[in-house]
This record gives C-alpha cells, structure tokens and sequence, in this order.
C-alpha cells in the first residue's frame, strides 16, 4: 500500500518538537488552530477541526512515547483517511531533531493523496518555523494549495 | 515500487505554468538557480547545479507536450535518483492548473527519500510562488531542512 513520507530536520531540542506533535495545545499552533480537541493520551481520541462543525478527522492515539515517537491511527473522517496510520518518529541530530513522518496504508495512490502529501509537507514547515521563530501556519492561517 | 506524488494547484494558466516547468529558465527560477543547463528538448539532458562543480542530478527529457506533460529520467547524480523518473502533468481546473508530480521508481523507501519527498513538496510550492507572484524560491535562496 501506498504511504506518504517525510523527512524534516527542525533546529530545535527533541523534547520541544516531541510536546509541540503530543499536547493538543502543540498540534493547535501548527496544524489547526480551528479545534484539536480530546484528551491526547494513548487510547484517547482527539478531533481536529477544519472550518466545519463536523471534525475532519478523528484519531486515537496509539503511542506516545517522550524518547520520540507519536503514533495516531484515523477511526472517522475524510473516507480515504480512515483506517490509516500516522507516525511522527523523532531523532536527535546534534542540537537539531530530525523528524521522519509517516501517513501509511492508503488504499491507493489516489490525487487525494498527493494533495495530502504536499499538504503534510507544508504543515511540517509550520512546525519546524513554530519551534524555531514562535510561529507556525496552521489553519486557518495557512496557504491554500 | 515506493513513489513520491504531489498535487499542487496554481492560480495561473497552464500554458504559463508549462512553460515553467518544460525549459530551463523557467526552472532556474523556482528549483535551482545555480544551473539548468543544457537543452530541454525531447532527447537531450539537463544538468542540474546546487552549489557543487558536479551537477547533483543529470535528467534525459523524456516527454514534453504542451497540453500538459513533462517527463524526464535521472540519468546520473545522487546513487539513489538514477533510474528514477519525474513527471509533471497539468490539468486546467477553471481558471486554475493543477500539477500533479511523481517522482517514481525508487528503490526503497528511504529516509533520502522522505527528505526528497518533503523537498519536492517545497520546490513545488516556489513555483506556485513564481507564478502567482513572480518570484519563487529555488536554491540558494531556499529554506535549508
């Protein structure tokens, strides 16, 4: 099956990159400031908001683990996005944290996807310019592509 | 085989985007200014120039049309690039261009290839700049990540 990958290295302490993907709080300055809500614990479920009453989508938090790992599964949302994976790996590069993302098991390779892809790699610069400048470009805030 | 694919949409016409794309001024403006050299007819090669005397990515043009489609094979460069291919294909979207680029046939799904696939997204984004704007930003002008 098809995934999306990438790779960004952000100059920034693991520990600071790892709260800013795990706390709902985090998520909100770089990914939707329209609503990340729920309890963002392992087995808990947080709701992201896009402009709609309904949430986009709705993940349950399969791993957080504070060496550098944060894993969603998508249990209701957009029809191609439930059912998959997303993994946030982190890893210390000197005095910068690389982070390899993962948006695994879509069913094909549709255009979606690679709307997404581009996407994910635009919301990835807003958290790397979130932990090095203060400032990210989350929604509603963000290029429309 | 893992591929890279993103979708884009540009406030411009095709024609204006395709020209962007298919002949090397036009990419020394949103991918590298340090050299596209070469001719960008069907046939020939294209080096590709990021700040090294060696081109970093040497491209035979495989597919040039007008309507929408430009293709080329990585011919010599970074090990993991050679063999892969790269396609832009545009489709008018009312008074939009959509681009939808692959780059395929790579070996594995490597963190080089993560890296590749967040840097694509950026690249794609400058020429969205480019032309919406008039100024993109290709290397050395690019953010470092």
């Amino acid at each position: 099956m098809p995934d999306i990958r990438h790779r960004v290295v952000i100059s920034a302490p693991l520990e600071n990159v790892y709260e800013a993907i795990a706390t709902t709080e985090g998520i909100s300055e770089w990914w939707t400031r329209d609503g990340a809500r729920g309890d963002s614990s392992v087995g808990s479920k947080i709701e992201f908001y896009f402009g709609s009453p309904e949430p986009a989508a709705v993940m349950e938090v399969t791993e957080l683990n504070s060496e550098g790992e944060v894993g969603w599964k998508c249990v209701a949302g957009a029809g191609e996005w439930v059912g998959t994976t997303l993994t946030f790996h982190l890893t210390r590069n000197g005095d910068e944290t690389a982070v390899l993302f993962t948006h695994a098991g879509w069913r094909e390779a549709s255009e979606f996807m690679a709307h997404c892809s581009a996407r994910w790699a635009y919301f990835l610069l807003s958290l790397k310019s979130l932990l090095e400048t203060g400032k990210g470009t989350p929604f509603p805030n963000d290029l429309k592509f």
